[in-house]
């Protein structure tokens, strides 16, 4: 059984560290923890066997000591059951949770992670990078929607590495987070890094660009390799493409450069699964 | 060269056009008239050669009468120039264009666009449903990012038509604009569109599921053809799939139905296209 707390104080502690985590996007590098606001996300961090110290769960979903609920709402029963997962739970009154939540509708239940403590460790730090992944690379990508959805077509779509250049969206910003609906815990995610960090690597990156002939579906492509997603409005750094093994190009028979990055992802990454597949 | 005509007072009434276009989503189809606001949307639209009766320039990106630029603020030369494509100027001080922006830092130059006097018009009716078109039909997506990028990703990669079932977010409110940059004067566009207006369609129906053996990669996709993609929770409905010629999956060896809406779409049509440049 886990612990279980009551808080009812929005001056308390621990609801500040909430609430600064659900405002700033940025606030979880400072603070070391991760705020899993959803019962989407809490099931996905369970599902891949990551440690769940302390889940925060409003009063009107949680069945049983402090809580309102009863097990014949069904959301309930699915909060208290992720809630129960943790080694300490707190309950808040539901009027509570506005105080800290980063959704339009309550979600009732979060978990709240330390940086860590999951596979997927957002380390500051080059010695995080795993030399042989399967990986995508993002140069400064500002969109959370769109770095979002790009972890979510990797882990979709067998990428076991995402690497975050300096000036990239936080990876474990709330947006971030939402928008990539779980796919966080299926990844070695490493941001914050240097272009030079990528020397850690030992597969070749690969960048998608208008000024090349080699059509993505007609090249082999490398496997395993590193896809560079580049920034919304400027694309792949110069330097960063100097670095690059190959450059491809979507056919874009409507007009070149008209994909958005995510969509570009997708494509990229599901063409070097079809040659694997077709390959193997 | 156009009219010119200066307005200052935030109560005037195509102010308050304006204000309403930019704040409410759905606007668009009460006053039957569109708001493009930045230099980006507004260029797509002028290479698409669609005619752009009034165009609204504020006076610190207006060079001339009532204006306060001049030539050397390279930003207001191309609000400038692209302002004297319209019939008529309205120039505003730019503290007024506060009152209308959808944008966080301001535009400067917009056109207001009859909504039928563009090529792809949002016609509320299966008459312009063009029958034997690459088509994209959009069944109640409701995230305006998704439908943006989709819409990009079809008029990138050769579809012609984009149909929007009711419930889908508006293809012409600013958020869907914005993430379309500029996509939508180059497709057909029809929405609000009931799932029975699809029998108008006389190419075959196309919808991915995770409850099919039938790997996008490996069979022949018809063409042209209809991808019908669905709402980001629900996906397709059980009605429209039962239309569907085909129903094909992406293989997702990272775990099925992880990937966003838009990244599916990508992929789809970048297939088709594959295929098509394949067998060409």
């Amino acid at each position: 059984m886990p612990l279980i707390q009551s808080i009812t104080s929005r001056e308390n502690a621990l609801i500040q560290r909430l609430r600064r985590l659900a405002q700033d996007a940025l606030a979880y590098r400072k603070q070391g923890e991760v705020w899993l606001e959803g019962d989407h996300l809490c099931s996905a961090c369970l599902a891949r066997g990551v440690p769940v110290p302390v889940a925060i769960v409003a009063d009107s979903a949680w069945i049983g000591e402090h809580g309102t609920a009863t097990g014949d709402d069904e959301r309930a029963a699915l909060a208290s059951r992720l809630a129960r997962a943790a080694d300490k739970v707190i309950v808040v009154p539901e009027a509570l949770w506005k105080a800290f939540t980063g959704l339009e509708s309550p979600a009732r239940i979060g978990y709240l992670l330390p940086l860590a403590a999951h596979a997927g460790s957002a380390e500051c730090s080059a010695q995080a990078i795993h030399a042989t992944a399967r990986t995508v690379v993002l140069d400064r990508l500002q969109d959370a929607g769109n770095v979002g959805s790009i972890l979510r077509s990797a882990a979709a779509l067998g990428v076991q590495q995402v690497l975050a250049l300096k000036g990239t969206a936080g990876l474990w910003s709330p947006k971030v987070l939402r928008a990539g609906m779980g796919a966080h815990f299926a990844l070695n995610l490493v941001e914050q890094l240097d272009a030079d960090d990528l020397a850690a690597l030992q597969v070749p990156l690969v960048a998608t660009s208008s000024h090349t002939e080699h059509v993505v579906s007609r090249v082999q492509l490398p496997d395993p390799c590193a896809w560079v997603m580049g920034h919304e409005g400027q694309g792949v750094s110069e330097a960063l493409q100097a670095r690059c093994a190959l450059t491809v190009t979507i056919p874009q028979p409507g007009g070149e450069e008209s994909l958005n990055v995510a969509a570009a992802t997708a494509i990229c990454l599901y063409e070097s699964l079809r040659q694997r597949a077709v390959l193997s």
